[in-house]
């Protein structure tokens, strides 16, 4: 029976961090302050692509106040390698330097003036060797290779036979196909194809990467800007050589992560520059620049071919998407992996060839991205359906609504079945607009998209939740505050279950030494899967105070009843820390819930675990003199199973749009020589407040089917990759001219126009 | 069945802190430097009892470096008072002074020497009060009161009816009667009674009593070198405000406790401390000579009376206990309650009449320490029974042998019955030091004595191990090290239930937000009481490993072995690591067991858990012209019913004798108008490595008789009480005079039968 009323679910819980971040009281990992701290300051490449000859740091160490420069001849006792999917990274660079920013050496200092100046007494001669910049260059005939050898594979790889010496710079091909593409080419009445690409990306969090490492005789302490603490504790650990249980992964509150601190970034590096200081700790605060250098989301070029019926069901697709993955792999086979399902789409098609390649070049490392390969992939796929329905003179809304997969309808054999009603959230999309309705007029366009991903959310979780003998409830999870609320979320739930209010639950950060496992934040996981952890935790708790109540109290079971953080039996009523105390006959005690999460184990056993929803619909105008482009009304629909809570989740789904509407309007690394030219927040230009649609709206839907408690499913990532194909399709509408690269500005958008009337 | 063989049990597992505390990397409250840190010094008072008229901060206030200071001002929103038994103490003085050395005050400054400069520009106007400086003045008729009202009571006596108000200066009278006394002693042959007395002793810990407090809006974190971190985060919660949940009480590596570093110390007032500091922590790191002036071992004076047949047999004991519990009760109330059986000691009294009596005085407070009222009526106990066998012309051993309660046989009733066998251990004790076989020599004495005491472990702990992933197991359990090897002894009994190598089982220091409840360490408790919770979790633990493994390797749980770390089955072997990863679907995740254990949990119903049983033995000579005394020989038998690690339990024992020898030879708190004399360590001397006996040796007796895991019990506190009545016992028998105080200086021995001769 499917419970109605709630208690701390579905309400707008205040967030427990609130007061903390808005009076500046939040303590981030820079603001962390240990005896003895050293200041760590990277010296990068400024080559492309170069052997390096020799690294002499005598002067740089010589300098008042450095203490130790590392550079590759503090690596040989340890494996230097690391990555998730591939360990082809060293921490930092050992024969040859791949991109312009990578870390060459690293200065740890008694401040941050000493360290910098030690960096330009660093001498380093490099022997340049042609270099690939871009994925063009990378698969020409004779192209040098950036890799030759690899390492070793990483948890995304390591069932499969990958081979231990490359051939080409492709990093990964992931290759997808049902039915027979031909066949159903040949059956079709018309054949669309078009060729889209998409930018460079930089995340751009508050916090750049910072991480602070102590490296002593009993193990390794590490306090880092991660949003995947425990996967960096098994990375440290393997390539220093030390047990889990002696690498302690310390995250405080997160200052966004949006996927860039995914996996490991600068901590392998840190802990190496720590492990050669004595004991003392260093830290490493990136400013917006390095971190502009450490990783990006993956630019990608992608060849769409459909063919359709004059009823406008689709028949077949083709799809070629080449991802540029940089210098080093980092979560670049799996994002390729990703976008294979991503450019299908939610669509009935019965035959279809997809293949999706990630590519070396020697530019900064692309990897994880909120909604991984998800943009690069459904701007090309949902500009091009409505290519579709203007070539067959079908209404976009009707021609989707049409080939939709139904709900329990499969994208791939062997995945789990589509589990939202997608109708219901397009519709809610055009209706907001105005859909159908709006009066026609010189420059105005309706535009929508839908975006619909395949989560990786893996589903292993575990957590506690402890009933202390005062009442108060305190949740271990390891699901890492990044700026999303999921203490808040995760108490609302520890609360729903105990029946408690929702006050006396907390949630700290976490720390590996005490903190249960979790896989990761990231993948719009942790409500649904660490959500399910926590309820099952609580759920167990929840057992346990009616154990001891009826203990206690000398009754049976069934005559208990759990109500607003009482026992209820009879006419007594006694808190729930008086129930412990009564157990533990003192007023001390605390009762232990837990909860796993594991595939099979309570989230069924097909992946993935839900499907990501969201749909975007957008009113604007365009100013065909200057190709500016006014946003009149932006709806972001998400399909969230069940709000936690609504607040949270209208706040996160207006984010992730916004983010989209950088990629959109904005955004782009640009690169020229190999050489990046616009790492800075100047030059690369994010959304403000001022670029705000007029009207900006959120609607959730909430048919309570996803997996995750009450319904629940993954939500913030989707509200980021319709934007842009609703915005595009929108501008084709009010114009006539489809444009196939992004970003939108007035310029591109003028030239398209100017381009369109000469052509 | 009882288990025979062990692996990580019974072995001399190297101490997990060894290498950190020898090359001095191990980090104690002290230690810790946090951003900000203030520097906390106290204003103590100068007089033993007097009203406070005034306290004018402003001078110091004014000094420079000065951040702010606290007076009894500063308590009004709180409740100031605290105390585990009786909350009669203000964390600085309000309305009075009731001894020198109490806080009245507290600077935080930028560093140690501001606050310390800014001590003396604190103007206290004080009226002076006529001072108790001792029990019998405190008792003596239209003595004033020390304490007219009462804060409240704490967990000892939240049970019981405490009056409001107090009447006297007696702070806790314990009665213990059996039989009919007077009866008792009507039919005795003899009736001997005498009187000893037992001096004021100081712990001294290597490390003094240290906290550093952080009071922000989130709550309150403490570091702390505590050995009761769970109820001091109670405590606190209570006095400030807050849930427990919000109070968190951090206890690295404490340098001894002993019992000084029970219950509250110094806590409440640091808190406060930064509670008014706007957010920076504050340190109150004291000297040796202020935690002189913060606790000490209540002094005695003992009226030991008992009727006894010719044939040996005990027929009746009458005892008057008086101890000076100093200015606040801390926790002498438990203090006289233990006394009243200890003074009863373990052997068979058909009619029996016990008074114990805690009696505030103008003096430094007296609490906990190692064996609580153990030595001061053990040295009384066992100097009588040696009196009373000289009387009779029986053997000393032969007397005790004979009125010794058998295992199975009650002290009292409703209290657990003795649950080791006596004899083995007195025999040992008596073999090894040649007890009827070594000549009689002029100058020359053998003395043995028995310390039987009825611990007060409280049983409830919880527990958790972690199994990681990559099979490294992590115990969470809440006993502090302290020194004794708490974590070591944890990870052997974890290691022993999951057959694991104890090098792969790690423990940590307490962290209130994420180590489970634990009552306490004291009383021998943390390898009985903590010990069970930990194979407990482990045991849960090891079920879920062979239930993960059945799953993941589809066969019968019976088909499944543990061995070595490995799941056996068939030909199969894999890493318990390897079972998680499976059982999770990633290299990822952890399974955790969870122990509890509580009054009739696994432990039995009757306190006390265990009795703590030791037997001292010496040779010793006495030279008769300077009163020097002479060791030849000291053995200490320990009943440990079964030696989880022998080396530590020796380790721990030979310390319990040393301290005891302390007390025994050197050591006393000279008082002298309501002045203690000798807060230092040049006039209170403690023993070097000098002073042992020539032959010093530690016999464990291993029954597995105990509660504890593998039948261990209680140790540590035994090898303390024996010392000093087996060291005046062999006095007596060297020089045929008794002496009844100590400590048994050459001065007072000389004395002693000086005046012997002459009477």
């Amino acid at each position: 029976m499917q419970q109605d009323r709630f208690s701390a679910v579905s309400s707008n819980t205040k967030r427990q961090d609130a007061i903390e971040k808005v009076t500046g009281h939040a303590k981030y990992t820079g603001d962390l302050a240990l005896p003895g701290l050293l200041e760590g300051k990277v010296l990068r490449s400024a080559f492309p692509h170069a052997l390096i000859e020799s690294v002499d740091t005598h002067k740089a160490e010589a300098l008042h106040g450095v203490v130790a420069v590392l550079t590759r001849d503090d690596l040989k006792d340890i494996d230097p390698y690391y990555g998730h999917c591939l360990r082809d990274r060293p921490l930092i660079a050992i024969d040859r330097v791949r991109y312009i920013g990578e870390p060459v050496a690293v200065v740890a200092a008694e401040n941050r003036e000493a360290a910098e100046a030690a960096l330009s007494l660093i001498e380093v001669h490099y022997k340049e060797l042609p270099y690939l910049a871009n994925v063009d260059d990378a698969l020409a005939e004779g192209a040098p290779l950036i890799h030759e050898n690899l390492s070793g594979v990483g948890e995304f790889h390591e069932m499969g036979g990958v081979g231990e010496k490359f051939k080409s710079n492709v990093c990964h091909h992931e290759h997808f196909e049902k039915g027979d593409a031909d066949k159903g080419f040949a059956e079709a009445d018309e054949i669309i194809e078009e060729t889209y690409e998409f930018p460079m990306i930089y995340h751009y969090t508050m916090e750049p990467h910072t991480t602070i490492a102590k490296y002593s005789r009993e193990g390794i302490s590490l306090w880092t800007s991660s949003a995947h603490p425990f996967l960096v504790r098994a990375e440290i650990a393997h390539m220093f050589g030390l047990p889990h249980s002696r690498v302690e992964v310390v995250v405080p509150y997160v200052g966004g992560a949006f996927g860039g601190k995914s996996y490991f970034k600068i901590e392998p590096m840190v802990v190496a520059m720590a492990r050669k200081t004595a004991g003392r700790p260093v830290r490493v605060a990136q400013s917006v620049a390095e971190s502009m250098l450490t990783i990006r989301r993956h630019s990608a070029k992608c060849r769409i071919k459909t063919g359709v019926m004059r009823d406008g069901s689709i028949v077949a697709r083709e799809a070629e998407v080449m991802m540029d993955t940089g210098a080093y792999a980092d979560n670049g086979p799996r994002v390729a992996k990703r976008a294979a399902n991503r450019i299908h789409g939610p669509y009935k098609i019965k035959h279809c060839k997809i293949d999706v390649v990630a590519v070396y070049t020697n530019t900064v490392p692309a990897g994880s991205m909120r909604s991984i390969g998800g943009p690069q992939t459904i701007w090309p796929l949902e500009s091009h359906m409505d290519s579709i329905a203007e070539r067959l003179g079908i209404d976009p809304l009707e021609f989707r609504l049409k080939n939709f997969l139904r709900s329990g309808e499969e994208l791939r054999a062997g995945a789990k079945a589509m589990d939202a009603d997608l109708a219901v959230g397009l519709k809610e999309a055009a209706a907001c607009i105005g859909w159908g309705d709006i009066e026609r007029a010189p420059g105005r366009g309706l535009g929508i998209a839908v975006g619909v991903t395949d989560s990786e959310a893996m589903p292993v979780s575990v957590a506690l939740v402890r009933l202390l003998a005062d009442g108060s409830v305190m949740v271990m999870a390891g699901s890492t505050e990044v700026g999303q609320g999921t203490r808040t979320i995760l108490s609302q739930i520890a609360a729903e279950e105990l029946d408690v209010p929702v006050e006396r639950v907390t949630m700290q950060g976490t720390n590996t030494s005490s903190t249960p496992f979790d896989r990761s934040t990231g993948a719009s996981r942790s409500t649904t899967v660490m959500g399910n952890a926590v309820k099952a935790a609580a759920e167990d708790l929840r057992q346990q105070i009616i154990d001891a109540a009826a203990e206690v109290l000398r009754v049976d079971q069934n005559n208990i009843e759990l109500k607003e953080g009482e026992v209820i039996c009879g006419n007594k009523r006694l808190g729930y820390g008086k129930i412990v105390a009564l157990f533990f006959g003192m007023p001390g005690g605390e009762l232990i819930g837990r909860g796993y999460i594991r595939p099979g184990g309570g989230m069924g056993t097909q992946l993935p675990v839900f499907w990501e929803t969201g749909m975007g619909g957008v009113d604007l105008n365009v100013d065909t003199e200057t190709g500016s482009v006014k946003l009149n009304k932006y709806v972001s629909v998400a399909d969230v199973g069940k709000a936690i809570n609504p607040a949270q989740c209208e706040g996160q789904d207006e984010g992730a749009a916004i983010q989209g509407l950088g990629h959109t309007m904005f955004e782009a690394l640009s690169y020229d020589n190999g050489q990046l030219l616009n790492p800075n927040l100047i030059d690369y230009r994010v959304p403000s407040i001022t670029d705000l649609p007029v009207v900006f709206e959120s609607k959730l839907v909430e048919n309570r089917d996803g997996p995750g408690p009450y319904g629940a499913k993954g939500m913030g990532e989707s509200g980021i990759v319709s934007i842009a194909p609703a915005i595009g399709n929108a501008i084709a509408q009010a114009t006539g001219v489809r444009i196939r690269d992004l970003p939108l500005t007035p310029e591109r958008v003028w030239r398209a126009l100017k381009n369109a009337k000469r052509g």
